[in-house]
This record gives C-alpha cells, sequence and structure tokens, in this order.
C-alpha cells in the first residue's frame, strides 16, 4: 500500500474496500489463465490515486459510499487496463515492482486480460450513475490519444515542451480531473462546482505525472536506472530531458539521442547532464505551477473538512518522494 | 460489402447507416496516427452480419430504427475492436483483404486504435437504452474469455471437440446471441422471447463460426493456404482438424503437428489428410445441426415478414461460400 494515503486512515480503509471490489469483479473462474494473470496482477497494489481523490471530492458533498466505491473501482479498473496494455507497447519486464503480465504470460494474455478489465470496468459503470456516463468514455478516449500522440513522438529529440503536456494532459490529467469531477457530481454538488472539482484534478494530473517524470531520474540509481532506460531506449522522452536538451546549447544530449544504439554509458552521461542542465529542477518548478492552479480551483468551489483533506493530499504529491 | 445482405435491399441500406454511424463515432481530427489507423481500417468492410441480424431481430417488434442503429453500430464496434486485438496476438499481415493494422503500422497502434474504438463503443451504448448494459459487457468478457481459452489450447493436438466448442461460444456465438437479444429486447418483444431469440442468435453464431473455420480448408488455394497456415503456424486448431486428427488413426497429422517446424509441404499434406479424413464434412454437418436449433428456436416465437426474413439469412448462412 501506499503512502499517500498514510495519514488519513479513513480514505485508507475505504480504498481497501474499494480493492476488494476490484478483486471480487476481476476474480473469475472460468478460465484457468486469466485467473493467474489477474491473481498475479491484484498482488501488485497501486497508489490508487485516483480512487482516492475521487473519494475525497465525494465526500465534499453528500456521500453514498454505496454508489461511490463501485465508481472508483471502476476508475482504477480502467487505469489498470491501460497500465496492462502499456506494457506491451514498452515491452517492460516489471511494473509496480512485479513481473509484467506480457513478460510472465506473453502479449497474448496481456491483449486478452486488459480487454477483459475494461468490459468489467464499463459493467461497473453501467450501475445507476446519475454521472452522464459520456464522461466516463470520453476520459478513456483520450487516455488511448494520449498515449497514441506519445508513440508518435517516439524518438524525436525535437520534442517540445508543448507536445509533452499533450501527452500527459490525455494520459494522465484527464483520468484525474475526471475521477474528481464523478466524485463531485455523484454528491451532488452540482454542474458548475463539479466541473471546477475536475479542472483541479486536471491540473492535479499534470503535476502528479511531471513529477513521476522526474522521479525516474532522482530515485536510488538503481531504480531510476531501470526504469528510465526502458524509456530512453523505447524513445519516451520526458519533461526533465525536454528541458536539458533545450538549455544543453552544446547538443551533448542530442547527439547521444541520435545515435543508433544508446550503451549504458550513453545513459550515465545522459543523467549527468540532465543534472547539469537543471532538467529536473525546471520540470518541479511547472510542476509546482500546476500544483498551485489545482489548489486555487479547488479553494474556489469546496468547503470543509475535505476540501482541506484534499488540499493536503494535493499539496503532498508535489513533495513525494515515492 | 457482403453478399449475405444483397437480397435484403432494405437491411443493406439500414447496414449502409450503420456504417455511416461507426465512422462518423470513429474519425478523429485529434490524433494524425490514429486518425490514418481509422481510415484505413474503415475501407475494409465486414459482412456485418451481427449488426444485420440485430437489426433484423429489432424489426420482429416495434421497431424503432434511431435507436437500433447506433446499438448495432456499438456491437460491430466492438467486434471490430477485437479483431484489431486479435491480429497483434496472430501476427497478421492481412485482415479483411487490406493490411493488419500491426502490420502497417505496428503493435502500439494496434493496441491503442483497438481500445479507442472500445471506448467509442461503450459511449454510444451509453445511450438511452432499455437494455441492461450489464449484457454487453458481458457478452465483451466472453469473447475476452474465449480467446484467452483458445490461448491456452494452443499447439495442444489433443484438441477436443468439446474445447473447440467452448472457444467459439465464447469468442463468436456469445455476441451473436446478444445482438439478437439486444435487437428483440430493445423492440420490446419482451424477456421471454427476446431471450429466445438470443439463443437463437447464439446457435446461430455457433454454426457461423464453424463454418467460416470449415471455409480455412474449401476455399481457393491461395487463399485457403495463407489463412490456414497462419492458423496452423500459430497452433491454433480448427474443427475441420480436431475431426481428422479423431478419424485418423495412424496419427499421420498428428506427427506433422508435432513437428516441431512446419514446412509448406506439410500443410499441403495436411490439407490432402483433412480432406481424406473427412474433417469438413463432419463439422459441416455439426454446423447445420446448430442451424436447424437456430431456426427452431427463431420458429417458436418468431413471427411474420421479418421472422422469415432471418430464417432465410440464417439458411443461407450454412451455404454461403464467402
Amino acid at each position: 500500500m501506499t503512502k499517500i494515503w498514510n495519514n488519513i486512515p479513513e480514505i485508507k480503509s475505504e480504498l481497501d474496500e474499494v480493492q476488494e471490489i476490484i478483486n471480487k469483479n476481476l476474480k473469475t473462474k472460468n478460465t484457468k489463465s486469466i485467473e493467474k494473470v489477474i491473481d498475479h496482477l491484484l498482488k501488485a497494489n497501486g497508489k490508487r490515486v485516483r480512487a482516492g481523490l475521487l473519494i475525497l471530492s465525494a465526500k465534499m458533498g453528500e456521500y453514498n459510499k454505496e454508489r461511490i466505491l463501485p465508481l472508483a473501482a471502476s476508475i482504477e479498473m480502467i487505469h489498470l487496463a491501460t497500465l496492462v496494455h502499456d506494457d506491451i507497447i514498452d515491452d517492460a519486464d516489471t511494473r509496480r515492482g512485479i513481473d509484467s503480465i506480457q513478460h510472465k504470460f506473453g502479449k497474448d494474455s496481456a491483449v486478452y486480460t486488459g480487454d477483459f478489465i475494461f468490459a468489467k470496468a464499463y459493467r461497473l459503470l453501467a450501475g445507476d450513475y446519475d454521472l452522464e456516463e459520456n464522461r466516463i468514455t470520453d476520459g478513456m478516449e483520450k487516455v488511448c490519444l494520449g498515449e497514441v500522440f506519445q508513440n508518435e513522438n517516439k524518438f524525436n529529440s525535437d520534442m517540445t515542451v508543448r507536445r509533452y503536456l499533450r501527452i500527459i494532459s490525455g494520459k494522465t490529467a484527464a483520468m484525474f480531473g475526471l475521477s474528481m469531477y464523478a466524485g463531485a457530481f455523484e454528491s451532488k454538488l452540482g454542474n458548475f462546482n463539479s466541473r471546477v472539482i475536475g479542472n483541479s484534478g486536471y491540473y492535479a494530473g499534470m503535476a502528479f505525472q511531471i513529477i513521476d517524470d522526474c522521479m525516474d531520474y532522482t530515485q536510488s540509481s538503481e531504480k531510476m536506472g531501470k526504469n528510465t532506460k526502458v524509456d530512453l531506449f523505447n524513445g519516451i522522452y520526458t519533461l526533465p530531458i525536454i528541458y536539458a536538451v533545450k538549455n544543453d546549447k552544446n547538443n551533448n544530449i542530442k547527439n547521444i539521442l541520435n545515435k543508433k544504439d544508446i550503451t549504458d554509458l550513453d545513459i550515465e552521461k545522459i543523467f549527468h547532464y540532465v543534472d547539469e542542465y537543471k532538467g529536473v529542477e525546471q520540470s518541479m518548478e511547472l510542476a509546482e505551477k500546476y500544483t498551485k492552479k489545482s489548489i486555487n480551483l479547488l479553494k474556489k468551489v469546496g468547503r470543509g473538512k475535505y476540501a482541506e483533506i484534499t488540499q493536503n493530499v494535493l499539496e503532498n504529491l508535489i513533495n513525494r518522494k515515492y
């Protein structure tokens, strides 16, 4: 379990219930191999940021646990399905500290397990919600489009900050925004307020993804090497490297990225240059701007204890080391 | 366009409208590469059997075109998405006579394009239908489970008829059943009648898939070679070969299948043995049984012109050469 929720026992325990809903929905005795895959997948717990934020924003209104937790579960399941599919593309060996599905069970299983989880998630959503479901599928579409746009920009050493922001807007921020919107709307906070809270979630998602990408360059060297290597080998250039390239007038980094084969030594050099050219520092400044935007929006409409807790969570996200 | 609907201009023209709905929903100007992929995909028209059967069963009741056509479109879109994902697994080069997405645009695009189509399909379904949406996601889950079960049984030269039937029950018949159920239910034919019509669709789907698999062994040699080779190389053994293996007491076929490398000459031999051991004949007998079951169920509850037309379509499916 994750550290984000450690100080909020109430949310932590509801997130455990969300996990139970996910487990119950995904466990299937129909097919041995999908069962094995799902069992394996459920061993790793994500941070469940999306579910947690959804619950928090719901608690700002007329909270109905029976309705909100399955909604939170479905959003985590959609996220889980996209992770399973991402791994196919990244040829990733690990995910959340365990073997990735495609590495352990093959691409075939990864494709279908992802689809199966999507179907189960949509089924949960087909429950009796006030929410137009369009909003959820809209979020899902944006995730796909973000991923596709990321693919289009692979190995593009002229990657711009703008393109990067468009990618993470789709692949991460859209679902964060949706989560907080959905929680608020289901708790009858009304159209306007829910949209503002949704936008707050959107900017929190932007910050979250930038921080995630920074952590690839600041974690312990072992972890760091592994994640970043995978991304770099796959031609995925995130904000720290984009900023560093921009600041690196001698094209040291570009010259490495444009090489045919990137060696371990090259990776070390890139790390060195990203540090030298303030890639992480500048990225974190932008993340802080997004966090501020997010919190300002939240303050506009959020009232009471849960708005405060949410604000704390958003502030903590920027300082996280996990 | 396909020959199944050639004699039913009314359905044919409504299927063209379904196609327009699909086009409109899938065209996106957001992302160049997904647009390219979708454009490519829309060039090939499938047979649209599922959509056609859905419309036909809906016409047996209080038909409301504005509600039914988007429903038919969503089911075709779910089918399309599974095809895109199937190709990743099969490493197929072509699909519906055109380059497969994964062959032309890479696995990455295939995964996300499939997911994107799913999201769009579910969005269409989120319209105002009487139907419990659970039934649709249920169908989708069955498709996934069928595919996974097929994977589990790859390269199993001891494949049984029973296992094969379980595979096609999931990957094909479930969605056929769902299509006819959904059409009937939306047209207010009531719970009982809709279920019977749904079961009729289910058996039609069983027959359809068996016939499809037989056609791999009866089409013109060029086409035949290509499709069947792919399946055999991938270790997918369908009913004609399962029956032939059963009848082949000298294990001629099994010995070939158990070889490490299957050559073109081996494929030719397999074709010869499948013919000699009546693999296709016996399969077609089973397909006819399913068709009869399907038609008998239809006769129980279907009344009027459209029940008759549906019956003709189901009968024609078994004689199709396309």
